[in-house]
């Protein structure tokens, strides 16, 4: 199984979150962001139409869209499952994965700020006010589902789930763009948990082989 | 069962989509996010921590997200099924579904547009270019998937999927906003299909009692 992804990616450390939880082996495959490597027809055409990473391939399969493909492992390698069965708490998952997924993510990254910068020649403290703007609505959504649903040592009960897979990544993001995430207790205490994690640990763009790409 | 959702927003059309072709009956509670009811306390804290639309409510129960709304569905009206069982089925139909719920909608919907207007001052012209830039690469996209992966009447096979509910309120917003779409041949088959389809027509903005909302 080969995972096609970028080490400072958060939708590919998603994945690499979820295969680390469930003890899947899998060859890194660097694809370069910053430098349009995911634009290439090769790649487009053949592992990823969507034109992004992360793309997981598995013999003839390939597969992209971070959440796609943590759906397919849970089906593919059901232990330990990170989308619960259980009909309600399923979708408290889902909600809190989907508001960071849906609501966060996309408007904060690379193709987004870039655009601002080149096309709508925006200052950097504009981006800067940009990117916090979008945290601390999103932020602020996530801590408010965490009070109100919220149970055990994750964000749901005792085990990292699909929202920790997706609510890790989007923090680690906003802590290297510099925002302040003390206003959400609730989020901190699971990200502090994950540091300390193994699977967690392992799929940090730190540790990435990829990690000294300019 | 409650959906508090806007006529003109593509989450909430999903989600309308959803519970027509399923035949659910629902009360529609009209929720105005271009006054900002969305973000009313009352509503945030009672109904919808994500501070959107749409929300279901059923009882005590209540969900944001409209993708999790539709899986929370599929799971309590299984007829139809709209996220297919089959492992790799599900997820051609779950990398589309995300395609547009990640990659195009959330950089192009109102909260964003009116951010570009009112705090970095963009032109009408400038506006239009970034709604037009990221229909045209998310499209391409789509149609790529499609041309790959696609099959039978609707996106995958022969009945209508959550992809095809994803699907439509994006293209109904796109051409909305005067996007020409022409050069998405698989895609419009989809649209033309779901214009005749008693369902998507149901759930469709100008028929929706909030529609006359300024």
């Amino acid at each position: 199984m080969q995972l096609h992804n970028f080490f400072n990616s958060s939708t590919s450390y998603r994945v690499r979150i979820a295969l680390a939880l469930k003890g899947v082996p899998f060859d890194y495959v660097p694809v370069n962001i910053r430098t349009g490597e995911h634009r290439d027809a090769k790649y487009v055409n053949q592992l990823n139409p969507s034109a992004a990473v992360p793309a997981l391939i598995d013999g003839d399969f390939s597969l992209g869209q971070s959440l796609a493909i943590i759906d397919w492992l849970d089906a593919r390698f059901p232990e330990p499952r990170l989308i619960p069965a259980d009909r309600d708490l399923r979708a408290r998952v889902l909600e809190l994965s989907y508001l960071i997924a849906c609501d966060i993510h996309p408007v904060n990254n690379l193709r987004v700020l870039r655009y601002l910068e080149t096309e709508l020649n925006v200052t950097a403290e504009q981006k800067s006010a940009w990117y916090r703007h979008w945290i601390a609505e999103g932020m602020a959504g996530v801590e408010r589902l965490l009070g109100k649903y919220g149970t055990g040592l994750w964000c749901f009960g005792d085990a990292p789930t699909l929202a920790d897979c997706c609510l890790v990544p989007q923090m680690a993001n906003a802590l290297r763009m510099g925002c302040d995430l003390d206003t959400y207790p609730l989020s901190l205490a699971v990200y502090r948990r994950a540091s300390t994690h193994h699977a967690f640990a392992a799929a940090a763009p730190a540790l990435q082989p990829d990690c000294a790409t300019p």
